[in-house]
This record gives C-alpha cells, sequence and structure tokens, in this order.
C-alpha cells in the first residue's frame, strides 16, 4: 500500500541491515502492535529489531496469548538471522513495572533510553533507520525532558545544520504541515511566506531524494474557506501564500495554488500532486486521518538518517486489551525500509 | 445512499407535489446536471421541475446530445404526469444569451427570479421542496443582489423569526460548521459558547424532525490540534467550547466533546454521532468533501420550508463539456424529497 507511494524503479528492500524500532511509552500499545508487527512482517525480507524491555515486551506476549517468540540480541546485526522465526529484542531494562494505560514518571528514563539506542545503531551505520513507537510526551516532560516531542529530540540527537520537516503519508496523499503543534490562532499570526517556501523546498528536495520523483509536484493550500474567495473571506492567500507560490515557480518548482482546502483532497485532486503542503495541523491531518486511519505514516524529513513512525498515539484507553491495530506501524516500517533503500546510503 | 442516513420507517416518497428545482447559474453546469439527473430519476417515484429558460435547456440539451425530452409546464402539479417520459420545464425567459463558462450580470435577473419562483409556489403547498443549482455569487451582486449567497436570501424570504443553520451530509457523515464564510482568523476571534449552543441545538431539532433521530448524539470538535492538549495548544477548548458541552449536557443532549479535529472523522469515530458540530468551515468541509465528493448535499435546516442543495459550484471550468456529474444534485433530490415526508407537512 505505502509501497505504491514509491515510485520508479524501487531498489528491492534491504536485506543487510535491519530497522531499529523503539519502545515507545511502555504503558500504551507499543509492544502489542510491535508483536503484531513481526508477525505480519516476518516473512517479508524485511527485519526489525525492537530496543525495549524483554521482560515487559515478553509479560505482554504472554498476556495477550500472542504465541510470538522473542530472542534476545546482542547486537543489530543478530536481528537479521534471528526475525524469520522469533521477534529481536535489544534488551534495556524497564526502571518500574508497568502499568497498561497508566504511564508513569519512572520508565521516562528507559522510554529516553531506547530512542538514544536506536539512533547511535542507526548513525553508526548498523541499522537502516529508525521507526519510533509513540510516546507520551507529557509524562516525558513531566521527568524532565526538555523536548515538545521526538521531532524536536532527534533533530538535537541530529546536531546542528538539519532542518526536519513532518509528512504525513497515507495511501494516495502526502500532506506537509507548514505549522505544526500550536493553537490555531498563533498558527496564523505567525505564518509567513519564507515559512512556507522552506516547507515547500525540503519536501521537494525530499520527494526526489526518498520517494523518487524528480519533478515534484505541490499544491499549496489556502488559509480561509474557498482560499479566500478573491480576498472577500481573508486576505493570508494573498498577502502570504500567493508570494510563496510565485517564489517556488520562479525557483522552477511547479507548485498550484492557492487551492481551496475543502475540495483539494477529494481522490480526483489528490492525483495532480505529489505531496499538499499545508497552512496548520489539522488541514494536514484531517484528510490523511479520516482517509486513512490505520495506514498513516508519519516521516521525519531532513534528518541525517531515515525515520518514520505510526501516526497515532499512545491509545492509553485500549492498551493492554489485545485490540491495538498493527497497520499503521507496519506501513511505518515498510515505508522506512524503502527511504533507506532509496536514499542509497547502505550496505555501510 | 443518502436514503441510509434517515433513520426509522422512512415514509414512501411524496407523490402528490413535485420538487422544484432552480436553474443556477446559466453559465455554469445547472442545466446539464439537472438533465443528467432526470434521467436518472425518471423511474424513482420522485418528480421534480426545473425553473427556467426552456430555450437555454433545450440547447443545452441539444449540445451535449443528451436526449432528453423537455415539457414545458404552466403549472407545478403538471409535474408529476410529465415527469416519466419527459423534464418539466416552468419556464421563465433569461434576459440575454448565455455563454458556457462566461457568466453575466445580465442574466442575474432571472437567476433570482427563479428561487423565488420556486420558493413561492414551496411555500405555497404547490411543491413539496426546494432545490438550488450553484449560482455564481459574485456575478449577482455586480448585478446588485444584496446577499452573500443563497442560504442569507433564502432567510429573508422565509421572513423574520427563523434562523437557518447549515448542514452538510454526506453518505454517513452529518457536519454543521457553527462558523462558515469568514476568514478564518475571524472566525476564531468571533467564536462564542452561545454560538455552539445555538448550532447545537438547532442541529439536535432537525436530526429530530427532518433524520427521524430522537435522541440524537452530537460530536463537538475541538478547535485546535489535539483539541488543545490541555491548555498547552490553545485556550477555545476550555473558554468556549467546553461550558458550551456541560450547557448541551445540563440541559439534556448526548453532546461528546472537544474531539480532537485530526481523528473524529475516521470510520470508526462517524459511527459513534449522528452529527458532527464543527468550528470553523473547513474542519467541516475538508472531511466531508475528502469522502464523499459527488454525493454530499447541502440542507438549509431551519426555514419553514425544505431546501437542499449540492454541495459544489457552479463550475464554470467544465461547463459546456458534458462531463460533469450529476450524483450531488441526485443526493439533494432524494434527501429533499425524504426530509419532506419526514416532515409531514403534505400533501397540503
Amino acid at each position: 500500500m505505502i509501497g505504491s507511494m514509491v515510485e520508479g524503479g524501487s531498489r528491492e528492500l534491504h536485506e543487510r541491515s535491519p530497522l531499529a524500532l523503539t519502545m515507545g511509552e511502555p504503558a500504551g500499545i507499543g509492544a502489542e502492535i510491535s508483536l503484531k508487527a513481526w508477525k505480519e512482517l516476518r516473512q517479508s525480507g524485511l527485519a526489525f529489531f525492537l530496543v525495549g524491555s524483554a521482560d515487559h515486551i515478553e509479560d505482554t506476549a504472554r498476556a495477550l496469548q500472542a504465541e510470538v517468540p522473542i530472542a534476545t540480541i546482542s547486537a543489530p546485526e543478530e536481528a537479521l538471522s534471528v526475525f524469520s522465526h522469533a521477534l529481536p529484542v535489544f534488551n534495556i531494562s524497564v526502571a518500574a513495572e508497568t502499568r497498561s494505560g497508566h504511564p508513569s514518571p519512572k520508565t521516562a528514563g528507559s522510554v529516553i533510553e531506547s530512542i538514544r539506542t536506536c539512533v547511535e545503531f542507526v548513525r553508526a551505520g548498523r541499522a537502516a533507520a529508525l521507526v519510533t513507537n509513540p510516546i507520551q510526551k507529557a509524562v516525558l516532560q513531566e521527568a524532565g525532558f526538555a523536548h515538545p516531542g521526538h521531532t524536536e529530540f532527534l533533530q538535537e540527537l541530529a546536531g546542528p545544520g538539519y532542518r526536519s520537516t513532518m509528512m504525513l503519508v497515507g495511501h494516495d496523499l502526502r500532506v506537509v504541515p507548514v505549522t505544526v503543534h500550536q493553537s490555531l490562532r498563533s498558527a496564523i499570526s505567525q505564518l509567513t511566506t519564507e515559512m512556507i517556501v522552506c516547507r515547500a523546498l525540503d519536501t521537494a528536495s525530499a520527494l526526489a531524494s526518498d520517494f523518487g520523483i524528480s519533478a515534484p509536484r505541490l499544491a499549496i493550500a489556502g488559509l480561509n474557506p474557498h482560499a479566500g474567495e478573491g480576498g472577500m473571506m481573508g486576505d493570508e492567500e494573498a498577502n502570504i501564500i500567493e508570494p510563496a507560490i510565485r517564489e517556488l515557480r520562479r525557483a522552477g518548482f511547479a507548485a498550484a495554488g492557492p487551492m481551496s482546502p475543502d475540495t483539494m483532497f477529494t481522490s480526483r485532486a489528490r492525483s495532480g500532486y505529489d505531496a499538499a503542503i499545508c497552512m496548520y495541523h489539522d488541514q494536514a491531518l484531517i484528510p490523511l486521518k479520516t482517509l486513512d486511519m490505520d495506514g498513516g505514516v508519519n516521516v521525519t524529513l531532513g534528518l541525517p538518517f531515515v525515520r518514520t513512525s505510526p501516526d497515532h498515539g499512545t491509545a492509553l484507553d485500549i492498551a493492554g486489551r489485545g485490540i491495538a491495530e498493527p497497520g499503521s506501524l507496519v506501513a511505518a516500517l515498510r515505508l522506512a525500509a524503502e527511504i533507506a533503500g532509496r536514499r542509497g546510503k547502505e550496505p555501510r
């Protein structure tokens, strides 16, 4: 499904380096969907290993009667030979007991250690890409984590000089929000031409390097109803968005818009562009999730390593019940492998 | 499709009074989709008549080789016997020649006369409901039309004491925007608890009277990403939306929310409510149109007569080419007949 979004002759899925998967919030559905994803992918040619508490994962498998054998590994490379018959786990201990649905700041240290460890393996070329299970931001922050979320933490781990961009990828839709995690009111007042141009350029560059689309077609959304209807319902299109489109066109990019937000996500409209540049979080996320609840993938563009994640949260309300859908994590693992292959950075 | 949205034992479609359909902008796709809708509905038991220029409609039928016989009628009642073998047209002359794709203020008078005439027939009980083809607002306003759109004009024709509300109805989703045709910035600054409560009450009332849902479940959207995430991304949820939800609950309504806007329109989420009360135009229209481009219907709640319309515009860019889809108009005609039957106002 996601595979069809990577165009052109994609290289075969990489078989040398496995993908590194973080544990995410242990009180959430991370272990459960990881077990289910292993079942779905064990014969796929793709291999991943989970960095987390082997005890917690075994407990989860037992509680859910998942019948997934766990194999503790001491190096990422072991995952390749293990993967077809067991879920490889690179063990890190979790300081406290975990109760499904009840996250505790006591486990925050191991959640962060899992991310750090995975990033080190990827940066050392011992894992092909990073895939992250959902975290519970508020609990991490309570424990002293100074970042608003994964993306900002990963940007710091990447070091200076990188500008990350969030892209959401669904079955036949890619969206990039220009403003992200802030109130709608502040998103509108902070929106600038430069921000739109930067996001669009980063997106175009990633579509070429990561998705094999050398001449990407960008759809630039309006902000207001009917894209302002010629100024009758807002002036941000004329003052902020149209100048960005002109600048992109001058630079040689195919940039259409400002498009009326309510009609730009129909199936007919979607077939006319490779990515939609959206002005605010929900303008991007509403169509993506409405179309593709269980298969959407979050991709962080612009980092020196490949990173994807499912586009849902920790789902504390259903944790431990065995009903979590692994579709988005499976899609995230597949897409990470494809992008890693396409970036041509392996075997290292 | 729309039929399934009217619950309970719906009465049979009314056979005494036909539906009155306006001509809409003659340079747009109104005549074309009306011809196509007749073909689709001629054996359905439902009957409608078009109020417009018989010449224009015959010209359109000829140009598109639509093979639809036209029958000029002099009273709405004649439509019932005519409908199975010809499209009934109540003729009004159009002052100027019409060129597809090129609307002119010269035809504005007849566009308005068509609406007025249809409303008169409906109010006199000679038509069961009003269905409107899309109009080109800017051209009407150039010709002196003092209303921002259909809804405001219809509210004036209805007289004082009515408060109209726009609902969009798709296959399995009904949405009601609290703020509508204004910039996003002004929508946020003008949003009040009272507006949300009013829209929700009007919606609940219409769900009972027009859709046969006596204990409607309302989903109240948040405004900000993740519904503000506990105040971290905006305070409108705590200050404006939550008080509205409390008030609705005190009044005995099932009102859930504030819901995270990006996850409230997935198929799982949609099955949990009868209508979504949305804070701004695109929060309602993006999911509706993304899911249901060709079958969405606009219903005006709160008028003393039934009014529906397709949820698309005049489509000037494809007018005259024969490729316009009649699905939304067909759905609008069917839903108008069902609501009229349910309101129990006929036969008068």
